[in-house]
């Protein structure tokens, strides 16, 4: 017996229990302070009432003979399948198939799991700072990784250069960490690189909600060419607020051929192998989010994030910190002032303004000197911790 | 870009689909036909009461700022592991720890998805006739497969035999296909096996709910030294009538390590890194199933179920069909009369009594002469069913 040693390769990090850490030790010190946290990367706002009326009728009608659901399709049931299509063609004008689109569980399981149709003898490449799974996921299954460095100097927003070589490609725009979103004329150059290469685009669009620049595409599709090279991951956790109800999904288009063989009979192969479908009810709560009188709720819910992050970004311009996003995403990725390294500004923050960021230098080495802000907090948070943030360090 | 080639070397199965074709080509013949399905693979009846009342009651909590849940633990709820840890407990004796418990989305999905823990290089073995996840997930990642007969002459209960050299070892025990279960004795030598040759053991327990002879085991930690060679699949589908509602676990022990690593440690990480957690309604419908109070409603599902199976297998033995299972489980492999063929049996069945089974040759080679119905029908198409098998074969 022989266990997968790639395993012992991966890279134990230790960011989020070492935030846990420092905090609960400030706390020891200082018991009477009140903590704001601004590094959560969970929604906050309940489920709007339209998922939850439809969560409750589907469970309903499950406890009954005529409305119960057994085993449903492994791609997903065709009436959400269709409202995601609709999503896409209201949002961005993008036409989707319904074989093209495969629901799940969420965004975190499919881009894990979709690494099961490529051979463990590809390139990956992912830009640094990185949303750590990209990265794991593949040091798992023993997978040369390359980094892009993602700095000021190009936005935030790495591009293909001359001799780079790279099979897979992870896209995330809006980034996690950093906020910042490729507009049309980048995506399309990524796109043209693909194309041109024969490499496939993972474009995760976890954040596609908040965008609303219309120069910063929704979907990878919007980008002619891409259809013939980029999967794109998507979910509802984000738009809908379903951390923790769990639905997201994927699309493969039918065009996506690498080898002669189309990627999405392989992932269909792959999904009707490993995994049953999603909870009957989870999915029509999905439904009547993505249908008009859902999306007015939902919404009001990313507007109202979106205000948090307006409300960090102005006060950032104010104190002249130099950051990213905030615009189209509910990420700030913000420079510590007077060159601090991320640690350092952390424990700075927290101490004497008792708010919670997280280290930039958690999610990869081009990530030190800066801290991530969050827009997930309520309003009355955000505004408090921005007035202290300014009161310290105007 | 390579994609993985090894998906060109799984077998299609065209099993269900041919089932369905020639289903369609009768009913284009005899458009009056009454059919009954005897193959349904799914349950049908309702949730019980209990399950729809926590998903109401938690899917109201996730519309309220107090009750939302976003990211749950990718290893489940605690108070959902505390019921599966006292469910065993109560039905077995088995003392299992929270930290060994994984809640998943299904048993389909874990028992894929635990493969990546382990190297391609390890000699698989499954049983013939075999429920197909197990070949075709292995298939997939390119591992060397041999088959152990399930044979009238070894009761459908494979045995280790000197000289067999298997790392991971596939047992389903109430089986499925054949129903046939693994008593303690039969049982407890897989154990040692997989002990003295540090081999591994898959054991997927999804039909356990159905066994009520004291000799069978309902997990495989009931027997000694299982822990430290053996990962329990187990689900609500069959359990509860989850199928639509999507929850499984898996039990990965303490003791159980390889090459000096801990497999536990192993499956924490493929979980945190791949997987979100199951639906917060949906973990509190499967802990109210497990509370003593939910147990009433689902086993008088099962005992629904049970009674169908017998009604079968009083037929069966009224005309001296050999068949196994049908006591300890959902499933009746029954040989085909007159040393039919499987699908030729299938085809007189569908024509002369108009109920659908499913050919056993579909689930391996030692399949092949025999035909597997399910006990999930009704209680009243059962016993038609039966009435006319009866009539026309007596």
């Amino acid at each position: 017996m022989k266990i997968n040693k790639n395993y012992q390769n991966i890279e134990e990090t230790y960011l989020f229990s070492e935030v846990a850490e420092r905090v609960r030790r400030f706390m020891e010190k200082d018991k009477s302070a009140t903590l704001i946290k601004m590094g959560i990367g969970d929604v906050t706002r309940p489920l709007c009432r339209a998922a939850v009326d439809a969560l409750v009728k589907a469970s309903e009608e499950m406890g009954t003979a005529e409305g119960f659901h057994g085993y449903g399709p492994e791609q997903g049931y065709e009436f959400l399948r269709d409202e995601i299509a609709s999503y896409y063609q209201r949002h961005s004008g993008v036409k989707l198939y319904s074989e093209e689109i495969f629901v799940s569980d969420g965004a975190k399981s499919d881009i894990g799991n979709i690494l099961d149709i490529f051979d463990v003898d590809n390139i990956v490449a992912v830009t640094d700072p990185v949303y750590p799974v990209y990265v794991d996921t593949n040091v798992m299954s023993g997978r040369k990784i390359i980094k892009l460095s993602a700095t000021a100097d190009n936005d935030f927003l790495p591009m293909p250069y001359p001799g780079l070589e790279a099979d897979i490609i992870y896209l995330c725009s809006p980034n996690n960490p950093t906020g910042a979103a490729y507009d049309k004329t980048r995506l399309k150059k990524w796109v043209d690189f693909a194309n041109a290469h024969g490499s496939v685009i993972l474009f995760d669009a976890a954040y596609e909600a908040f965008i609303t620049d219309p120069d910063i595409p929704r979907s990878i599709y919007c980008i002619e060419g891409a259809r013939s090279c980029a999967i794109e991951f998507c979910s509802l956790s984000k738009t809908a607020g379903f951390t923790g109800t769990r639905c997201g999904y994927t699309v493969v288009p039918e065009g996506l051929v690498r080898e002669g063989v189309q990627l999405r009979k392989m992932w269909l192969r792959r999904q009707s192998t490993k995994f049953n479908g999603v909870s009957y009810p989870v999915q029509r709560a999905a439904a009547a989010c993505l249908k008009e009188s859902g999306q007015e709720e939902i919404l009001q819910n990313i507007a109202y994030y979106k205000e948090n992050a307006t409300i960090m970004a102005q006060t950032f311009a104010e104190l002249k910190w130099p950051f990213a996003g905030g615009k189209n995403s509910p990420y700030l990725w913000v420079k510590c002032p007077h060159g601090m390294r991320s640690w350092a500004f952390f424990d700075d923050l927290l101490e004497r303004a008792n708010v919670i960021c997280t280290p930039g230098s958690g999610f990869g080495d081009c990530g030190e000197g800066y801290v991530r802000f969050t827009s997930f907090n309520t309003h009355d948070n955000t505004v408090e911790a921005m007035r202290r943030i300014k009161e310290i360090f105007a």
